[in-house]
C-alpha cells in the first residue's frame, strides 16, 4: 500500500515549529510521542530538537497524573507545559495549529483543557466484508483499517497513523467494531483478544483507549449459558471474568459499547429487565478496572404499522429512557443520538438530553456522512454539530449537559481516508468541537485548511465552498425538518416517499393539502410536550416554531405562510432550486482551486463535484415534481417543474 | 438430498396404466425412456409389460423420423402410434393424463401435434451464488438444480427428474443459464463444456435440446480477440470454431440464446452493427449444424430520464426491430416478451408479434413469477397465457403467429421445486399450452389437481382457490394496466412510487388529478399507432379501451367512468378491498384441505397464504391510501382508508 494521505498533518504544518530549536522536557510514552513528533519536525525542517541551551520553544511534561490540560504562554520562548503526557501532546498540537503566530508576539498565558472528559470515535467495522454493506457500515471510504479477513491485519501503520491524526485533535477514545454486532466480531472479546491487544498499543501512544462492542447475548452464543439475564448470578460471573481477562491484556481498556434492544440486537427486554439493569450489570465487570459502558439510547420500534399514526419514533428513547434516570451506575454513559429519529441533515435536540441528570450522557453525531450525501458530497457538518452543542435546551447547552461527545467515524482503506478528501474536516472538525464546542466552526475550518493546504490562496474559496455546504445539503433534500425521503436501499439519494409506508417510523404524511408530523400535545402524539419550557412551547405552537424544524412538528396546508414570509410550497421549489445554483457554484469555486491543491486531491474532488450536482439536481425534481403533483401549486417564479 | 417431490408425476397418477398389461414397441432412447416408464409403472401397480399376446395399451414407434405427432385411439385395446420417439413418449403421457379414461369407452382415432415446434424453457441461473441475487436470477424457490461451486453438479439426479416432468408435458429445449451471461457463465462454451455435456446426456432422454445463452463479447473476453464486430472475419471464424467445438462434444445441441444491447449486456451497437448483423453472425455459425439463436427483442433505455415524456419504453421493442423485419437469418428466432414493457401482471400484448412476418418469432413468458408474487403468492397464470397466446392481434391469434413458445422457468432446489407448492402448475400448464393454446385453462387446471393429488375431493376446492388467482393478484396490486408500484428493490411488494422516479421507464405519472400513462397518438407516446388495426383505434379511444389496460394507454382524471360504470379511484378502492378479500376467502379454502394434501404440502402452502394474505393486505392499503392522499377522494362506500 502505498502511504495513506497525511490529511491535516502534512510535513509543511510542521515548518514553523520545525524550524525553531525546541525542548521536550518529561518522561513517559506520551512524552515520547510528542519528542519523536517534534524531532521529526527539525528533521525536515532545519531546526532543532535541544536539551540544553536557549530554544524557541518549550514543552515541558512536569508529571504524570493523566491531565488532558496544558498551558501555553510566550514570553521571548513560547513555552507549553503540562502535568500528564496527554496534556503536553495536546499543547504540542496546539502549536501546530497556531504556526507562525505561535512565534509570533508575546501573550500571557492560556488554560487549556478539554471541555468534557469523553471524546470517542465510534468505528462500525466488521472483521469480514459483508457482501451486501461492505466491510465498514454506514462506511464510505472502502474497508476498514483494522481488520481484514476476520482478523486484525498484519500491517497496522495506518492504524498507527490514524491514531497520530485522532491524537492531535483531541480524541480519547475509540470504539473498535460495530455496535451491530456479528457472530465473528464477538469474538474479538474472547478468542480474538490478542488481535484487540495489538491494536490498544498501536492507539495507546496517541493517548486513546480502545473499546469494544459486545453483545448482551455473548454469554449465550460465546459462553454457551442458558441465559443472558442480567440479574442472573452465573451471567454476571460470565462477564466478570471476560472482563477481568480483557483488562489482564489491556490495563487501560477502556470499555463497552452496547446496542441493546435496539433494530434486532439483543437486549435485557428478553429477560423482563430495564436497560438500566442491563447497563449496570456490564459497569460493575468494568468498574474495579475504571471502565466505562457505553449504552445507546437507540431505543425504538423498528416494526411500527405505518398505518398507526398515534406511535412515534421520536417520542421512543424519551419513553425508554427517561424513567430510568438515577437507576445507571457511575460508570455508565447514556449515549444519545443528537436527535430524536436518526442522524438527518436537520433535526430537534433530542429531549433525552434534558431528562436525565442523575445520569452521565453522551451526545452522539454521525461523522460518516451516512444521511448527508455519504462523503459523495461535500455537507460540511461542523455548523451542525456546533449548533447542537451550543443548543440552550435546558438552560445550559447541550453541550454543558454531556460527559462526552461521541461519533461514528468516516474513515477506510480510501488514499485520502474518507473517501471524499472534503470530508476530513468533518474528522477533524469533530475532534475540535468535541473538544470545546465554543470554538467558532468557521475558525475551526480555516485551521483545518491552513494545516492541510499549503498555499494560502486556497484558504478563501475554499472556506467558501465548504462553510455553507451542509445548509446546502439541506436546501436540496427533504424541506423543513420533515427528513428521510431517501432510498431505503442504501441511504442514498432522493425517494420522496422511500420510507412513508415502511416499518420504519419515519414518515411525512404528505398528502393533497398538506405535508407534516404533528407531534404537538394538542392534536399529534405528543412529542412536544418531552421537552422542557420553553421549547415544548416553542414547537408546540405554528408562531413560534422555528421554520426549519416546521414540518418536524406540525403538518400544515402547502399555503401555509413560513415565518420566512413564504408558503410551505414555495419554500420547497425555491429552496431546492437554490441548493442546486449552490452546488453549481461550488463546481466553479473548484475548478478555480486546479494547480492549488495536489493533483490528485483535485481530481477526485472535481469527480465528486460532477456526482453531487447530478445527486442534488435529482433531489431537486423529485421533491419539486412531488410537490407539484401533489399540491397542483405552480411555481410562483415560473420555473420548470417537470 | 432427499428424492424430491415427484410434482404431477407421483406413483398414483401411474395406476391407471401401470395396472394394465401393455406392449412398447420401436427403438431408439425416447422409446428406452417409454419402456423405462411404462415398466416402473406396472412393476408398482400390478399391471405387465408384455411382448406378445393381448394387451390393453400398446405403444407403438413405427420409425425414428423425429415427429412429435402421435395418434391415439381405442378400439378394445388403447393404442398409441408414433413415427418417432418423441411423439412417443408424448403419446405415452397422453395416456398417463387420460387416466381410467384411456381405457374405459372405445374412441376412434385422434391425432396429436404441437402447435408450434418451439417449446422451451429458459434458466436464468448462473454457476455461483450471487451474494444479492442468489444463484438464479429472478429465482424463489432455491440454489439452482444445475451447477454448484462454478460447476455443473457432481449429482444430476435432480436435474434427470425435472427432465422427466419436461418431458411429460412437450418441453423440447431449454436454455441452461442466465441470459446475463457473466464470466463465469461465459466459459460454459468454452472450457467447462465437458460439464454441458453432461447435462445434454440427462435431458436428451426426455426429448429436449439444450441451448447456452451466450455473451456477444464472448470473442474479446474469451478469445482475446480485439473487436467483437460482427463483421469482422476474425470474429466470425471464433463463433464458428466454438460452436463447431460444441457440436462435435453435442451433436443435437439446440443453439444460442442471446440478451445483446439489452440493460447493459454487449450487443452489436457497438460495432455500429444491427441486430440482424448481430443474430445473422451465429446463426450463420449455427446453421451447418441445425442450430438455432433466440434473440432476445427486450431491448430498450434504461437509463431513461423519468422527467423525458416523450420517450416511452413500451415503444422500444417495436421501434428498434419492426424496421428489421426480413433480415434475420431462417434460423434466428426473435424471441419477444409477451408484453411491451417486463411480465407484469397485466399488459397488452407486444405490437412486435404482429409487425415482423418475413421473421421466426417466439413469444415469452415468465413461469418465474418474478412480478406476480414470485411464488409467495398463489398467482396461477395458465388463464393469462391463453388470453396472450389467444388474443387476435392480427386477425391470426398470438399463438399462431409465433413459431415457438418460451418460458423463463420456475424451479430450483427447493423440495417442492417451485417454493410455492401451487406453482408447479405454472410449470404444468406452461408445457400443456406450448403444445397447444387451444386448450382450456381450467381443463389443465384439472390435469394437474388429478395427476399431482390422488385424493379426488381436493379438485373442486382448489380449483377454486386457484382459478382465479391471477385476477386475484391483478385486483390487490397495481390496477387498470398501469403496472409495476413495485419495490425496486427485489419488485415484491408494494411501493407506489418505487419506479416513478427511476431510470427504468416505468412510470404511472399519478397526480392530484389523476394517473396514467398517455400512450395515444393524439396526445401522447404514439404507442397504440404501433398496433394493427382494430387494436390501433381500440387503445386510443377512451371509449373503446378496455378497463383493464386503461391506465396503460391513457392518462385519465380520478373520477372518469369505467366501462364498468365505476369511477377510476373507486374502482381502485374496490378492487383493493376485494382482491384481500379473495386471498382471505384462500385461506380458508386451504385450511379445508388439511388432510387431503400431504401434510408438507398443507405446511408449506399454509404458511405462504399467511404471508399473501399479509402482503395484498399490504398493497391494499399502501395503493388505497396512495391514492386517497392524492385524490382527496373518499371511499363511496364508506371503508376505512388510512
Amino acid at each position: 500500500m502505498t502511504s495513506p494521505d497525511p490529511a491535516w498533518l502534512p510535513a509543511s504544518a510542521f515548518r514553523p515549529l520545525g524550524s525553531r530549536r525546541v525542548r521536550v522536557v518529561g518522561d513517559g510514552p506520551l512524552v515520547t510521542t510528542v519528542r519523536d513528533e517534534v524531532a521529526a519536525a527539525v528533521a525536515g525542517h532545519g531546526g532543532a530538537l535541544v536539551e540544553d541551551g536557549p530554544v524557541d520553544l518549550e514543552l515541558v511534561c512536569a508529571g504524570g497524573d493523566g491531565s488532558e490540560a496544558f498551558t501555553v504562554e510566550r514570553a521571548g520562548t513560547t513555552a507549553v507545559r503540562a502535568t500528564g503526557g496527554a496534556g503536553l501532546l495536546y499543547g504540542f498540537h496546539h502549536v501546530v495549529r497556531l504556526g507562525e503566530a505561535a512565534f509570533g508576539a508575546d501573550f500571557p498565558v492560556e488554560h487549556h483543557a478539554p471541555r468534557r472528559p469523553v471524546r470517542m470515535l465510534d468505528h462500525w467495522d466488521n472483521t469480514e466484508v459483508h457482501p451486501v454493506m461492505g466491510q465498514v457500515e454506514r462506511g464510505y471510504a472502502g474497508d476498514s483499517i483494522f481488520y481484514a479477513d476476520g482478523r486484525v491485519r498484519d500491517d497496522l501503520s495506518r492504524v498507527a497513523a490514524y491514531a497520530r491524526l485522532l491524537g492531535s485533535i483531541g480524541v480519547n477514545r475509540v470504539g473498535l467494531n460495530n455496535v451491530n454486532v456479528h457472530r465473528a466480531e464477538a469474538r474479538l472479546l474472547t478468542d480474538l483478544l490478542p488481535d484487540v491487544v495489538r491494536l490498544a498499543e498501536v492507539f495507546r501512544p496517541h493517548g486513546i483507549r480502545v473499546h469494544l462492542s459486545v453483545s448482551f447475548a455473548a454469554p449465550v452464543t460465546l459462553g454457551g449459558l442458558p441465559t443472558a439475564d442480567p440479574l442472573d448470578p452465573g451471567v454476571r460471573r460470565w462477564w466478570d471474568r471476560a472482563t477481568a481477562d480483557v483488562y489482564a491484556a489491556i490495563p487501560d481498556f477502556g470499555g463497552y459499547v452496547v446496542k441493546a434492544d435496539s433494530e434486532g440486537q439483543p437486549g435485557p427486554f428478553a429477560y423482563g429487565r430495564t436497560h438500566a439493569d442491563g447497563a449496570n450489570l456490564l459497569a460493575r465487570a468494568l468498574a474495579p478496572f475504571g471502565g466505562t459502558v457505553f449504552w445507546r439510547a437507540f431505543v425504538y420500534d423498528h416494526h411500527q404499522d405505518w398505518r398507526d399514526r398515534t406511535t412515534d419514533r421520536a417520542r421512543a428513547a424519551h419513553d425508554h429512557f427517561a424513567p430510568l434516570d438515577g437507576a445507571f451506575d457511575p460508570n455508565v454513559v447514556l449515549q444519545v443520538k443528537y436527535g430524536p429519529m436518526d442522524f438527518q441533515a436537520r433535526e430537534p435536540v433530542s429531549p433525552v438530553i434534558a431528562a436525565m441528570p442523575r445520569t452521565r450522557l453522551a451526545v452522539e453525531l454521525q461523522v460518516t456522512q451516512e444521511y448527508t450525501g455519504q462523503q459523495k458530497h461535500v455537507c460540511h457538518l461542523v455548523p451542525q454539530w456546533r449548533e447542537i452543542l451550543r443548543f440552550p435546551l435546558a438552560g445550559d447547552a447541550v453541550g454543558d449537559l454531556v460527559d462526552g461527545v461521541v461519533a461514528v467515524s468516516n474513515v477506510g482503506r480510501d488514499r485520502f481516508w474518507t473517501g471524499h478528501p472534503l470530508a476530513q474536516a468533518n474528522l477533524f472538525g469533530f475532534g475540535r468541537l468535541a473538544w470545546d464546542d465554543r470554538l467558532a466552526p468557521e475558525a475551526v475550518l480555516d485551521e483545518w485548511i491552513g494545516l492541510t493546504f499549503d498555499d494560502p490562496a486556497v484558504r478563501e474559496p475554499l472556506h467558501e465552498l465548504m462553510d455553507g455546504s451542509w445548509h446546502t445539503y439541506e436546501r436540496y433534500t427533504a424541506p423543513l425538518g420533515v427528513g428521510f425521503m431517501v432510498n431505503p436501499a442504501g441511504h442514498y439519494g432522493p425517494a420522496v416517499d422511500g420510507y412513508e409506508y415502511s416499518r420504519w417510523g419515519t414518515y411525512h404524511f404528505a398528502d393533497r393539502d398538506g405535508v407534516g408530523v404533528d407531534r404537538t400535545r394538542a392534536t399529534g402524539t405528543g412529542f412536544t410536550g418531552q421537552y422542557p419550557a420553553p421549547w415544548r412551547d416553542v414547537y408546540e405552537s405554528l408562531e413560534t416554531c422555528p421554520d426549519e424544524l416546521l414540518l418536524f412538528f406540525h403538518h400544515v396546508p402547502y399555503d401555509h405562510v413560513l415565518r420566512s414570509g413564504t408558503t410551505v410550497v414555495q419554500h420547497i421549489y425555491d429552496t431546492h432550486f437554490a441548493g442546486v445554483e449552490e452546488v453549481a457554484r461550488m463546481v466553479e469555486v473548484w475548478a478555480e482551486l486546479e494547480g492549488r491543491v495536489p493533483d490528485a486531491v483535485h481530481a477526485r474532488v472535481e469527480e465528486l463535484l460532477a456526482e453531487q450536482l447530478r445527486c442534488a439536481t435529482e433531489w431537486r425534481d423529485q421533491v419539486n415534481t412531488y410537490f407539484f403533483r401533489k399540491s397542483g401549486v405552480p411555481d410562483a417564479r415560473g420555473r420548470r417543474i417537470h
